[in-house]
């Protein structure tokens, strides 16, 4: 059995997520209905994560253990013919027999784009929530610092009844605000279930003045979904890059 | 009466084109119907062209005759509001009576992309062609050479039966292939209906060794529509200014 690496950007837009479900489009479905269609056999395909729905990615990572003997060029080609607009196989490549897509995963970098101008942003609607004020970006950044390192993150955290640990290291939250266009980068070495999307539904809040950096700190600190911001929409946050 | 001047942003995908057509969305009709919505009675709106269906604008000009005296910025948050998320009006200024958004164009910028790669323009597939070659791009900037400076483009006109003149000035046409994206900006004071289109879709030839340069050159001498290319396709155009 070979087992391929690779590595696919969607628009997760018109998707029910990765994650395959019977009778609703994902991601993790179409990948698999069209290998399957091309091994003439059952393949499952296993992600780095897991997208909600509506996430979009630029490169998540996956990897599938096939017996075709197709160069990995041609499956990529394959695969890229068959899977609709809104899905690319951006890379096939032969990995070694143990790569596992989640487990060796190092670390990942999650990308949310808002707008906050008077215009529209008519070419990227899809993949940029706009928002009806303009941040204050410094007091992000202080609540922010609070969010940075290892923590237990059950306060943003969407399952409340997580039995296994909620600690997880965010390295760094970088915010910028350019152009009308506000920009948060987390990078971590994995993300509970909506963190990042409540992180940043609660910095969001902090940019506006709704709640003080250090009131951000007390949420993390009380452990409690209650307290957080809201969950940013969706539309706005891409899956950038997974590292290994 | 004030005479407003608007810049439009706006994706064509499921529009029309620019032109009111009863029953058909499209960009003008849109315009018109929010615009007289907010002042109570029928209001005409002119643009500075005419973009076919599926043609995208960065940045339209249009004006538009109203007796509302609300400021200016209002009028485009009103729009923006009402408007769909593929139409964005970017800003309106009170212009001088005279200013005719049609007749003081003084130049047009297009904007052509294909995309030539093994992945796919997930995030732009709706603005971005893709094409299964890569252009040799000296020989499409040998046959550009000929295309421009002021000819009779009748060859690259899909209105055989034009009665008016069909000289024009194309000032520049840059070609560029980068990460597997090759863009095609033509510059002129105004162009002949698809006159574009037809002579990106008989450059994609001279890239691909179907046509010479010379032959390109004997073309546009032959002034018959049918010895040019194909007219490329619409999704890949975007009208990207108009100067004044």
């Amino acid at each position: 059995m070979r087992n391929l690496k690779l590595e696919i950007s969607y628009d997760g837009s018109r998707y029910y997520g990765w994650e395959r479900q019977p009778d609703k489009p994902t991601i993790q479905g179409k990948l698999e209905e069209v290998l399957s269609r091309m091994c003439g056999a059952p393949v499952e395909v296993t992600g780095a994560g897991r997208t909600d729905a509506g996430v979009h990615a630029q490169a998540m990572v996956a990897n599938v253990h096939l017996t075709s003997l197709l160069p990995a060029e041609e499956i990529r080609d394959y695969m890229n013919r068959y899977l609709p607009d809104d899905i690319s196989v951006n890379e096939v490549k032969d990995a070694s027999e143990r790569f596992h897509a989640r487990y060796n995963a190092l670390g990942k970098t999650y990308r949310y784009v808002f707008y906050c101008g008077k215009k529209k942003p008519v070419f990227r609607r899809k993949y940029v929530q706009s928002i009806d004020f303009v941040p204050d970006v410094s007091l992000m950044e202080a609540a922010a610092e609070y969010l940075t390192g290892t923590h237990d993150f059950r306060a943003f955290s969407s399952n409340p009844n997580m039995k296994k640990s909620t600690v997880r290291t965010v390295d760094s939250i970088k915010i910028r605000l350019k152009n009308d266009y506000l920009t948060l980068d987390y990078h971590g070495n994995g993300f509970l279930q909506n963190q990042v999307r409540i992180m940043t539904g609660t910095l969001l809040e902090a940019g506006q003045g709704i709640k003080t950096p250090e009131e951000v700190r007390e949420i993390l600190a009380g452990k409690d979904r209650r307290l957080a911001g809201p969950t940013a929409p969706a539309k706005g946050l891409t899956l950038i890059e997974v590292d290994y």
